[in-house]
């Protein structure tokens, strides 16, 4: 089923029902950017909740952190991004159209049925392939590129009253920066000893080139990074141990295991200071792509900062004496890529005996509203609002008065709402109400005061 | 007692506890920028998600928003910032010092122990006020100020390859410019009727001339803003009422009531297209200020986004057939901000009989970590692990085994947990714990299997 669906059919659905429109839209937009409306902010929080939970909440390892966006330039020197964090473009002398080369490759690879990774292809290699395959530009045909320039991939922004290079400062391309230059304040303040981790959600920001598939790839995205501090040589274990982790998270909220491979990076790929890297990847419907990145780093950050700062990084093993630069394990997962895979995902068209119905089948942890509060006819309001007040309190739920209860229950079912509760005539007789369930459509009939407590027992994770 | 408080307590405890630590910190920090630690991150998601419980959750007129921080500048131009959002600087000629005016005259008047209000003020008056007061620079103390000059306060950065000036795009300075171009998605969406509000949270950015008292004023800042859209002439009605949902959201998370004030803005600080606007207050170490905004914007955004856009923003009464603008109520509070507020007001230092201890008495829904799990000796390890796996999948908790009873206690009030659970050996007998609370140090013996439900009804709100 997965497979027919279309990027159309989700971003249509996403604008319809209030998931996310297109950003700064009355005015032509901006160049690839999106709004989560009411539901898909719903959805994102449930989203970011549920690795905050598992991460952190009931982690014995791990603790979280919320680091600034703008951080001291010297930060990105250390980190390489000031140096390193490039992208290779190249123009058509023809039509003046400018692309990323390693995109230009894949394309043209993909496009004959053939996967390439291209990651870790320095410009000669990448150029001698475009010409040896007379790759042509994909606007005008001509094949008449420019050589390959580095164009760094970090927005910039001056701080303070005087724009001078003094000042220029970055948008983090990463929130694993503000972790690192953490890391001796937080094992200090909690005490913690290794092996112990440290998580961050928040937003990054990276000027590509070729933004698109809707919120797959976007300048401004959100990442919910964990940096996981490890004795050296247990690093590989743990990286195993992670990457199992990630994999669970994602198939305990609903995601279907044939619709995601793990893809190890080949030694060429990987980082020169990486030990070992694995892509979780998802079945989107353009193609196999990125979904979380678990790379086992090394010491090599900690080290390039301990380095740059002349701060002192190592950490005294208590049990041993020893001392040394902990190595770590880096899962980093995309909110809005998990997010977009989610809605794939669940997303289902059903041929029912009369009509066929489209239905989001999320995670009821997940979906942005957990039930919705349906009178049978709005003579039976008063009542009505009365449940819908009793459930606010516990649950984010909908109240929804308008048109026949068929076209509500419709509705509910494209939004992802897991129960619609119907209040009819018998409800001010008996306080009782019939739950609806959204992917066997059967109802139960259930006492009011019972409704919480049902709820919660199947929208809480097992 | 609050008063003795000095904001040094404050940044001294958020430092050695992991609430907040300086950001940037071992490259000698960036401006006054902040990152929050392990503790600090709970606090500030706890009052977010009190806020948007309130706000959108139990209300039945909002919804949520997560629109971009990067948006097409046009909306900075409709809305007024690109023209007007400006600081008034003037530059010492003697030392070269560079001050805001407005804050140069407030400091001045508040030496002296008076109170005065600038906003408002234009150019002129300003720089009158300095001379007729012979106002001189806190630096050199010499009177030899420049004219004043406007310094647009909005971060500006590029997009795309090309640094051009075509490719400006600014920071957003305020979550709410991200509501109004969204009111049509989200009504057409929702299917909303009026009254109802789209409430955001989210970071924004204002390149401060003076950033500074901790937290309280920073480049880089969370929001959450509510646009509560209504009919033309309901508009002061429905003034009051947030006004007052405002005031006793933070009286009901406990902030004590002789700590805020609300103060009108006078006709001469009221923006022109403003029919009310209150600011309620806190008392902070350093003075009264702003802790959350409430204005009557009247249709004024609406209506600039429609004028800029060409895009129709009324809204089709669907009772009484008329066509209008909404008129809108704006309540916006910074996250950092109101935190501080929060911290400020639970500090205290207690004597007791044999000691002083500094307790946090924060509520339990925003208490970073709801019960700390001890056991009285490391023999009773894995029965204390057992408790802290079982709690953990509810709540926020820590466990801890280092030193003795009463320094994990004093800890634990430092934090402001408001409940520690210790283990002893009648636990292994009987299954049952000790609770002790936090602020009248009473311990109370219950079954293990009535924790959960003892903490729930401490922590859910009333």
């Amino acid at each position: 089923m997965t497979t027919n669906i279309t990027m159309n059919d989700i971003v249509s659905l996403a604008k319809r029902r209030g998931f996310i429109f297109p950003g700064s839209e009355i005015y032509g937009g901006l160049a690839n950017t999106w709004d989560y409306g009411p539901l898909g902010v719903e959805l994102k929080n449930n989203i970011k909740k549920a690795w905050w939970k598992k991460f952190v909440q009931e982690s014995p390892y791990n603790v979280g952190l919320d680091s600034a966006i703008l951080m001291n330039p010297e930060v990105w020197v250390a980190s390489g991004h000031v140096g390193g964090f490039n992208d290779p473009l190249m123009d058509c002398r023809e039509c003046k159209a400018r692309f990323r080369a390693d995109k230009l490759i894949e394309d043209f690879m993909n496009q004959k049925g053939k996967e390439i990774v291209v990651d870790g292809w320095d410009n000669q290699k990448m150029q001698n392939f475009i010409r040896e395959n007379n790759i042509s530009c994909p606007k005008c045909g001509k094949s008449n590129f420019t050589e390959i320039r580095q164009f760094n991939l970090m927005f910039k922004t001056h701080q303070g009253v005087v724009e001078d290079s003094k000042s220029d400062i970055y948008l983090r391309p990463e929130t694993a920066q503000g972790i690192f230059i953490n890391f001796k304040n937080v094992q200090r303040s909690t005490r913690k000893k290794l092996p112990f981790g440290i998580a961050q959600i928040g937003k990054s920001f990276r000027n590509e080139i070729t933004p698109g598939n809707f919120i797959f790839r976007t300048r401004e995205f959100e990442q919910m990074e964990l940096e996981f501090f490890c004795k050296p040589g247990e690093d590989l274990e743990w990286f195993t141990y992670w990457k199992e982790f990630c994999k669970n998270w994602l198939l305990d909220l609903g995601i279907k295991e044939k619709n995601i491979r793990l893809r190890d990076h080949s030694q060429e790929e990987l980082s020169h200071y990486s030990n070992a890297t694995t892509d979780i990847e998802y079945h989107f419907p353009f193609g196999w792509g990125e979904l979380w990145g678990i790379a086992d780093r090394t010491n090599f950050d900690l080290t390039q900062h301990q380095n740059h700062s002349s701060q002192d990084m190592s950490y005294l093993d208590p049990t041993s004496n020893e001392k040394y630069i902990p190595y770590c394990i880096e899962p980093s997962v995309g909110v809005d890529r998990v997010l977009l895979a989610f809605l794939i995902d669940a997303y289902k068209i059903e041929k029912l005996e009369k009509d066929t119905r489209i239905v989001l089948k999320l995670h009821p942890q997940l979906a942005p509203i957990k039930a919705a509060v349906l009178p049978l006819t709005k003579k039976l309001k008063d009542k009505a609002r009365e449940v819908y007040e009793l459930l606010s309190k516990k649950f984010m739920v909908e109240y929804d008065e308008i048109g026949s209860i068929g076209k509500r229950y419709r509705r509910q079912d494209e939004i992802g709402t897991p129960y619609c509760v119907t209040i009819d005539y018998d409800t001010l007789e008996d306080q009782s109400i019939t739950i609806r369930d959204r992917d066997t459509m059967q109802q139960v009939r259930i006492a009011i005061e019972d409704l919480i407590s049902f709820l919660e027992s199947k929208i809480e994770d097992n």
